[in-house]
């Protein structure tokens, strides 16, 4: 497969995490990263897929913020079946009480693989922080 | 030339950067990264080789912190020209006014890259965060 079409492949991965993220579509997001999946945050343990499914689906059944946000790839490379890349991220959180929202932003450096034939999240560094408005 | 020389090659590199930034020998460390590096950090704007260069300089005149630390591989992949790792990093600085170190732990994940022939680091997510005791 070209490398273009990888590219697309994954930039098209982002935009499906984005949307499925804003409807709480859970099981949408478990299926764009692989089983070894790994989040890192700072200060904080290693998240796996299973700490991932738990948080989120604690969100989406209303108990935590809903969460909205924009993703602009700003570095994309494909090397074989990985690939990294460097996003600017800006996420909206909406507390279910109808408190302020909390905006985080900042980058993320994430590995992705493919999988079956399909392109995976499968490592994520999440530098956000909050924004003092 | 076979993945586990590559391994060995990366390993070599993680441990001279740790050696020679113990030293302030800030020369060796900018030779250790490619002229494109990026350093990612939570709440700044991404670093530059430049700025880089700038902070190491400034610590190793004596005006800032001297670092020490202890740097774990805990996952390194190959996908030929490009690899990536997981590093469990713990980092203290002595103030030069001889008050307390301040440590700071936590992971980083680091993109590299073959560049004629030698392994350099080329983007670096840093999650540490401080240490309280």
């Amino acid at each position: 497969m070209p490398q273009h079409d990888d590219e697309a492949e994954i930039r098209a991965l982002v935009s499906t995490w984005m949307e499925a993220t804003r409807k709480g579509d859970v099981d949408t997001v478990l299926g764009l990263m692989t089983d070894d999946v790994v989040f890192l945050v700072a200060g904080h343990a290693p998240m796996t897929r299973r700490d991932f499914a738990a948080a989120a689906r604690a969100q989406s059944s209303g108990a935590a913020p809903s969460m909205d946000g924009t993703s602009e790839i700003e570095e994309l490379v494909v090397a074989g079946d990985w690939a990294f890349m460097r996003t600017r991220l800006h996420v909206v959180a909406r507390p279910p009480d109808g408190s302020n929202p909390i905006e985080r932003e900042g980058y993320t450096l994430t590995i992705l693989r493919k999988d079956a034939g399909r392109w995976k999240l499968a490592r994520d560094a999440n530098l956000l922080s909050p924004v003092r408005r």
